[in-house]
């Protein structure tokens, strides 16, 4: 927890008071006194300063000064096929915390079916999930997720639009290339589930003009395969 | 699990049998039948077939050819500072599948005291960690993995041997400059704890040849930091 992030609700006159299992969080993490200076942002809005009034157990007050935009997001759309419902809530924060922009969930022959029962999909999840993700990594800007469930028209119909003036590449262990580095524009990067793609999600990906690209001989897990690759791409 | 780790009192005349926990692995994940090949690797051995010759919910047996080498490592040596156990598990276990080289767990001075009495750090654990990185990421070969419970004398008196030949980069939040590219050749890789390295640890590394390289403005979590910079330099 590098910033502590707050809705426009909790921000009255510039003073805000936290309770709850947010402060339970605060305490147990930054254990701060009155005085401190704390990193605060406002969520989709500017980062700044939270000075402490008053705390105690019950308790934080600090008078909330927001003067600084927050970093910029990465250029990059991530596909990634539903992982173990564990795992998603990691995926999305670790992404939240890169600067991923944009993060599609989707279905693929090799997801197992039980995992969209997953309560860890539901939206309330999703943004707490969004939420921790950005204040390890001192953002506010909630990325935008989604969930598509059917492969074939999210493929055909919405996704030649996603990857649109960016350079698509999807990560597969035959891949025609190595993964580029420091590619410095645009990228949409799809990621399959554990045992990969199938060769017709792979053809369908390309027909639109995605490129494989391998990562080596090593197959990774999809949670390290994704900070991977962005911190090779940017 | 894309390959089953044999040791060598396993295969008795180009014969393994498998039962136990590691079958129930098998049959859950592999859900062989008789006649299939499946991958194999001796640990620090080579790679090869495995051909189910019988298989029940009791014992699998395959007969073995081992006739491939496994991919080669990383010239990564990591010095990680201890995180919580349970993040060390996965960080055993991506690093491992990465094939990263060596990994040395240290103490700094923001590394929590509790840590160090965790049943994740003995012997037999950190090997099962890494038996389930190399199966994940086809390998064979166990990276070599040092504990050093003492910051100053380890910095001083072994760690200029470690990096030598080698960049020594230590990832800093305020960095002299962003974590290079594609380095191509060995690389020593400082991480520190959440909270980061104290002024004091950075002078100290800094002093005997390590470069501090800045992420950008985020900070990331450790687990994900590793791969993230694997991913960039190699």
């Amino acid at each position: 927890m590098n910033l502590i992030l707050l809705t426009n609700d909790e921000i009255i006159n510039n003073i805000t008071e936290i309770t709850g299992d947010k402060l339970k969080h605060i305490l147990t993490f930054i254990k701060p006194v009155a005085g401190d200076t704390l990193k605060v942002g406002l969520v989709n809005g500017m980062t700044g300063d939270g000075i402490v009034t008053a705390i105690n157990a019950h308790k934080l007050v600090m008078t909330v000064q927001l003067y600084k935009k927050p970093p910029e997001k990465l250029p990059l759309t991530l596909i990634c096929a539903m992982p173990r419902p564990k795992v998603l809530n990691r995926i999305i924060q670790h992404a939240t915390t890169m600067g991923i922009q944009k993060i599609y969930i989707i279905k693929t022959w090799r997801v197992e079916k039980s995992y969209w029962e997953s309560p860890m999909l539901e939206d309330e999840n999703l943004y707490n999930q969004m939420i921790l993700g950005l204040e390890q990594g001192k953002d506010t800007v909630l990325p935008f997720i989604a969930i598509r469930k059917l492969f074939k028209p999210f493929v055909e119909d919405e996704l030649p639009e996603i990857i649109r003036g960016s350079t698509a590449l999807v990560a597969h262990p035959t891949g025609e290339t190595q993964c580029p580095f420091d590619i410095g524009s645009p990228v949409t990067l799809a990621i399959g589930p554990e045992g990969g793609f199938i060769p017709y999600e792979i053809d369908s990906l390309q027909k639109i003009g995605f490129t494989t690209v391998s990562l080596g001989q090593r197959i990774l897990r999809v949670e390290t395969a994704i900070p991977y690759l962005t911190g090779r791409l940017f």
